[in-house]
């Protein structure tokens, strides 16, 4: 029942998806929760594969990861997730990341939406393939905070970045992967030694394009706890994060 | 027999690690393609861990990708790969790259040397494990050119780049993968529109380091081939690089 409810994915920690630390990048475990994500939504039949099909498809609202450690480079390791709920506009998936002797040492937490690729709408998740989804919700624990709302009032950003080909998706959006390493690319290498990202979220506000210049609008709200706003051309929002080194 | 000496190993293209076409960028190609030439070495006894042991390390020195197409996103795919000769300083290793039916779509070349890790001297090859490496070169085909000879006499950077904390690899060196993913974002999104990389050819000359500029020199030496040439901080060479479009 559970193996139904919960899915496991194996992976190793390839070396170039490591950093100088010889640990898996924030980014590349990005990429593999959204993959596994993809995976397990895809085995259940409410993939992006079956619902472009169906003229929709999933888009990725929030994002939280806390971590206690991650692999290093060549050790295996796995991810667990789950559909924790489902309301009408949006649906909630957590992870569990496993060092190679299946401890925990991470938990993540998402928050989907569905839309219409014509409209842009949002679709109903609860009359989804006849409501099908529910039947995968699961009570599995994931004990690390909800995404929590960010606020930014920095006016000088601490950097600029014109988007380029290595950034953009088949959607024709800058990924959602990009942003994390564009965001990490903020700190110094040195704010990577001696300390490490305890918790990392990402709220995704509005798509970038190809050519946007985006602005990291960014400030330290308490001592290794940092609150981050990215704006495309000067204005709109386009993505906010927090990052919190411990 | 054949099994021994080529390994074969399968991948499917996330989406994720695709462009704005939906189809495999080269960066990631080529992070697949080093990460089989690990697997094979490691397989085989001389593979990175077994060699950090003894003090040595592989070293990437050329890398020549030419493809007539590439797997789509969530398509699989995979990589082949065989030690085709074994010098005093230097081995060739080939992959050729193939499709969800096993057609080949691409081929690769790859030249490395070992090095001590203490000394950076390069070592023996013919003396590693007592020779044993010799037992698996093969004579299997790979109807591309070797690597040439790229010469840039261009004077002024297209674009320059200060090295940040996601470029920078276990080593403390700019990771071979980024430096492919920075000479693409060179070209405007609209020079991949219509038309495809068909060859792309790296050497890797010397490392560079977090905090580097990297300054990016370009040259059309006819329509459709760019030679590149990387410097970091205004005078030393680091890579240089071909991109031909079909």
């Amino acid at each position: 029942m559970t193996d139904r409810k919960v899915g496991t994915y194996k992976f190793v920690a390839e070396p170039f998806h490591c950093d100088f630390s010889g640990k898996l990048t924030l980014g590349m475990l990005g990429n593999h929760l959204l993959n596994c994500a993809g995976f397990h939504a895809t085995d259940r039949g409410f993939g992006m594969a079956t619902l472009n099909e169906n003229h929709y498809t999933w888009v990725l609202s929030r994002l939280a990861i806390e971590l206690e450690d991650l692999p290093v480079q060549y050790e295996d390791f796995s991810i667990q997730t789950w559909v924790e709920a489902v309301y009408r506009l949006f649906t909630d998936r957590n992870f569990s990341i496993l060092d190679k002797e299946g401890r925990v040492i991470g938990y993540a937490r998402s928050v989907w939406a569905m839309i219409s690729i014509e409209s842009r709408k949002p679709a109903d998740l609860l009359n989804l393939h006849g409501g099908s989804i529910m039947d995968y919700v699961c009570d599995k624990e994931c004990p690390i905070d909800k995404p929590g709302r960010i606020k930014v009032t920095e006016k000088t950003p601490w950097a600029e970045y014109r988007t380029k080909y290595s950034d953009i998706d088949i959607n024709g959006h800058v990924n959602s992967i990009k942003y994390i390493e564009h965001i990490l690319d903020l700190f110094p290498l040195d704010s990577f030694r001696g300390r490490r990202v305890r918790r990392f979220e990402m709220a995704y506000v509005a798509e970038s394009y190809y050519g946007d210049v985006l602005s990291f609008f960014c400030q330290e709200t308490e001592p290794g706890t940092y609150d981050i706003e990215v704006k495309k051309n000067g204005t709109d929002v386009v993505v906010r994060s927090k990052v919190i080194f411990i």
